[in-house]
């Protein structure tokens, strides 16, 4: 999709997911699609998603590439208490930074553990941890809180933590123009609608439009998503659409064909 | 987890799943979660997943990085036929090489269109076009064939093909020492165990041991995956962990308190 004349409008994000457990399979991610859909709405562009183990030299290589690439980083996983918890230390290294035992956050954790009365033992202090010069992000689901250095964001791993935290960090980023878009379902596979769908998208250069293969056992069908960031510009390629599937239609004088890609 | 002795017989993967509606959350993408668990089973180390968006300069770069690191790098999406379906071009490019219709996918193409009474249209043979020199990886569910290129093995962002097109693929790979793994359900948080797991970790270096928290609303519990390539290895640090949870047991007096990170 070529930028609109507004490019300054367009904030970009990365996503970096922390954990062993997503590479072997044990986890199925949640937090990706999630933070998608947030980003989507919030119309900040989601441009790449890395997925790297819990190691340091492998977090501090993709955190470095890709905070310098987009205007916002988010992560998950690695912030908990226990020795396989290493992301405050690898962001830490990435920037250069002490990693050190947060003042606010160990108060906010000896105060949450004496209210139940724990122990706030060294290894519950480690999610005190944090680079020098970080901001908190509130946790309201298990108080430990996640944090923001730069343009990075880091929050938990586990999905109901990472949902609550995103929700807190949303409200303050900038937000780009957001992308507008509308499906269209087409009876029709992309076999054959290809060439003209191809046309289509070239004769609409602010659109971006995706062709999904559907397959449902016996009959390939087609969802069809036209994303603009100005609803007239997405309105008439739409149309265009919308007018492609009739122009089917009577060709083939059946409105349900079956078709294949 | 530091290398065993043979360490030669580490055989690592990368992932790149390509599509815009895996960034815009549209898609949630299944293929990742899939690869990573056979992968394990087969004894692959999945070292790192990136996603990225139907763009030439974007998939080119991921592929060249991910390329030259691991031993094998496996694609999802965009081989369809449409305008957006970029995968095999940005591919030949990765490789410096053309991006040609292969002979073969074409007479196999061909030969599936005329059996449906259906025409090979233009845009159905875009689904031919791979790099020069690539070969065939088979497509079972809906003919159209992945490739592969030297180590990179390109197939569909559909989940019903990409699965079939895996199970085409693994047979033919080289894998190395399988990780073995055991879990142990531990019904204490991560806070109360993080010390003691710690030194377990500590004392058993060619271990990986990982501690995911859960929570079901009220109570903490953990899960602990010990992994190894060893069975005699992982079994004296799992017995490690199994006494460590004992002990914990005894000193609270109650098997099953309520404890949280």
């Amino acid at each position: 999709m070529t930028s609109p004349s507004s490019a300054s409008s367009v904030v970009t994000a990365a996503m970096l997911a922390i954990g062993d457990e997503l590479l072997s399979g044990r986890t199925k991610d949640k937090n990706i699609g999630h933070l998608a859909d947030l980003l989507t709405l919030s119309g900040i562009d989601l441009k790449e998603v890395r997925i790297v183990a819990d190691e340091e030299d492998a977090i501090v290589e993709a955190l470095n590439a890709l905070r310098a690439r987009y205007t916002y980083v988010f992560t998950s996983g690695g912030i908990g208490p226990t020795h396989d918890d290493i992301t405050a230390d690898a962001v830490s290294k990435a920037f250069g930074v002490p990693c050190i035992h947060d003042p606010k956050a160990m108060e906010l954790l000896a105060a949450m553990y004496k209210r139940r009365e724990m122990e706030f033992t060294e290894t519950r202090q480690r999610m005190a941890r944090m680079p020098e010069g970080a901001r908190h992000i509130p946790n309201p689901v298990s108080t430990a809180p996640g944090f923001v250095i730069e343009n990075v964001y880091v929050m938990a791993g586990v999905p109901q933590v990472f949902q609550a935290m995103i929700d807190n960090v949303l409200p303050t980023l900038k937000t780009g123009a957001k992308i507008l878009s509308r499906a269209i379902a087409c009876p029709y596979g992309e076999g054959d609608i290809g060439t003209l769908l191809g046309a289509i998208q070239k004769a609409h250069p602010e659109t971006s439009i995706g062709s999904y293969p559907k397959y449902d056992g016996q009959r390939f069908s087609t969802e069809l998503v036209v994303r603009a960031r100005d609803a007239d510009v997405l309105e008439a390629a739409a149309q265009a659409v919308v007018a492609m599937i009739a122009d089917l239609d009577r060709a083939k004088a059946k409105p349900n064909p079956t078709a294949e890609a």
